[in-house]
């Protein structure tokens, strides 16, 4: 049996509660497969870090993260440790992905049951058939560019503050590559929608031209058109469909519109996300010399304080991240389509009452643990 | 009678077709004042003037914009000046927006009538209600920022690509305060939700604390609330009515999310914008010592050039345009009013056969004429 090693960091808040789920069916897989064992480990990372060390990346986190094969994630944050604090959790996120090199934020919108449409803000004819994957560069742009705080320069310039948003060719071939390697894991492959501010900034201009030649050299079977990010938040309420297939853009605007898509199923509580520190995985993890691609996996939504505790929050976020970290890190594809399927069943059950399995933030009143129950005995 | 200079701007596209009923519509408000002249004097601009003297803002239509009271422009572009052009429409829009000191850029999101409400992508539930004000911060961030282009640099730097977002204290200052003016001409007073990225960018602190500093120190009435750029975008679409009242923030968020909730009412025909080059007028017209607030309107929407000499573009977008420039530029707060009702009504009218009247962009049949032809006729 092949074995792999999964760090996990339930976080803060509801960040424990909807792990657990998401650990207990990483646990049946691995105890049902024949090839694969999935060694999971818990570390603290984020808040509970801050109160426990002082810092919300310990060393030792860092470190059991960087020998893992893969990371699952639960959420970070809270009141305590507000933006007036001197250490915040995010320090602790963005210090993660920095140093783990983890350069590919993979964040899918779409249904994971029909019977979901019916909670979009979105008119149903809208949002029916939405299906789209952005693809985000997540180490580099503005997020990471030289700044200056307001008071540290020299003369008048102490009455100014600035960020730089920076690009370089590699940096973004690598990203280009990531989101065409995520196109051609459909059959037909996805097209590529690439998302940038040509028309303003220089380094959007750098970023146009990169995914143009690089998609052109490599993968030009793929095809591929470009918005204006101003446009394509528009086009993301008007009609997303769209912009079915991938969507690749850099930090920010990924930041931006990767939250505007991921509101239109309904609720946060629903959506993975992947950040990968190479392009997926495609080969089998059962093939001779099956190499992971490190990743971090983690459910969109935050920490929740307001149900932190109550056993109450949505699990399918974490519980489809996992399926992504089976997907992407592991190469076990066929595990991620188990989970996927198990997970859209699970929210078309018919529960007594003949209402659907839900959880408070869909409208129903099933418990975090009972969905997870579900999701385990369809498993 | 008090006279006022208006520089037209007509533009590209359907630029001329919607400014033309625009134009109608303040020549009879001249005709009918008793107080006050208009002075209409059509100059071309965009890419148009890019065809007749090889510029987008030619020296003559800078100067007559420079001595006019309020400018009101049609839209500018087309594929004949596209992203490879050397020279390109909105190099000229960039450049007198500059050039007049436009630094804010005010855009409402909101249903002109109620009968639109079925053309929002939202469900009507979610858009019902939504009354949105974007006053954006238009001169200054990462727009005009100093850059370098790819192969610019020296050595390693030459395969990247930067820009710099940059703001000042006092640029922010002087946005936050047109702002509070909006707000303040409601009444009650409109609350205000400032936008930023604090929790990643320098500028975005500067941003944060110059804006509580602000209104603490000049309009401590008002009510203020921050919400980060990533979680903005997703309340637009999932909540808008949250954001209800001014949302203020820097010109990169300000073109992303003024764009995303312009689409909720259903038609980019249908929204004005103004971009002042001071705080809004107070003052009437005809009040002593008052001074015009230089001002450009557009409509929200592009030259459109698909549907261009057609004669069935929605000119309510400009329309209300000019009913933003008498009210913001020219103290004419009762015309405006006027204007709008008109368009409310006209927009309201039941043609024959019992449909309203409607442009082809929200699936009617009513040529632009017509629709001007009716709003002149309320009016
Ligand atoms: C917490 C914050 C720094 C982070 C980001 O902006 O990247 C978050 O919004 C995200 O998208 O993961
Ligand atoms: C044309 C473009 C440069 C401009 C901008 O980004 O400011 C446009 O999108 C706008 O919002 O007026």
């Amino acid at each position: 049996k092949k074995s792999f090693r999964v760090v996990v960091l339930p976080g803060d808040g509801i960040g424990p509660e909807v792990v657990a789920e998401a650990v207990r069916v990483l646990e049946v897989i691995s105890a049902a497969s024949q090839d694969v064992e999935l060694k999971l480990e818990s570390h603290e990372f984020g808040g509970c870090a801050i109160d426990s060390t002082g810092e919300p990346l310990p060393a030792s986190t860092l470190k059991a993260c960087q020998e893992a094969d893969a990371i699952l994630m639960g959420s970070i944050g809270g009141p305590k440790w507000g933006v007036n604090s001197k250490v915040r959790p995010e320090q602790g996120l963005l210090g993660l992905r920095k140093a783990l090199g983890l350069y590919a934020n993979i964040r899918p919108a779409n249904f994971a049951s029909d019977s979901l449409l019916a909670n979009s803000p979105l008119k149903p004819s809208v949002a029916e058939g939405v299906d789209i994957i952005v693809v985000r560069e997540l180490i580099g742009g503005v997020y990471f560019g030289a700044r200056q705080e307001l008071g540290a320069g020299a003369g008048p310039e102490a009455e100014t503050a600035w960020d730089t948003m920076v690009y370089s060719v590699q940096e973004v071939q690598r990203i280009t590559r990531v989101a065409a390697q995520i196109a051609l894991q459909a059959n037909p492959p996805l097209p590529i929608h690439s998302i940038d501010k040509a028309n303003v900034l220089a380094s959007s201009r750098l970023w146009r031209k990169v995914v143009i030649e690089t998609l052109q050299a490599e993968y030009p079977q793929l095809t591929l058109d470009h918005h204006l990010v101003d446009s394509a938040s528009m086009l993301i309420v008007a009609n997303p469909k769209k912009l079915n297939g991938v969507i690749v853009t850099e930090n920010l605007f990924g930041d931006i519109l990767s939250d505007e898509a991921s509101v239109i199923p309904g609720s946060l509580g629903l959506l993975p996300s992947a950040s990968l520190a190479g392009a997926p995985s495609v080969a089998d993890a059962t093939s001779p010399g099956f190499k992971p691609t490190p990743g971090l996996y983690e459910p969109i939504h935050g920490s929740a304080p307001d149900i932190a505790g109550k056993g109450i929050a949505n699990p399918v976020g974490t519980i489809l991240s996992a399926a992504m970290l089976l997907r992407y890190s592991l190469g076990l594809e066929k595990y991620a389509q188990a989970i996927e399927s198990a997970v859209r069943k699970a929210l078309d059950t018919q529960a007594t009452g003949g209402l659907e399995l839900r959880t408070a933030d869909l409208g129903g009143k099933v418990t975090t643990k009972e969905l997870g129950d579900k999701v385990v005995e369809i498993l």
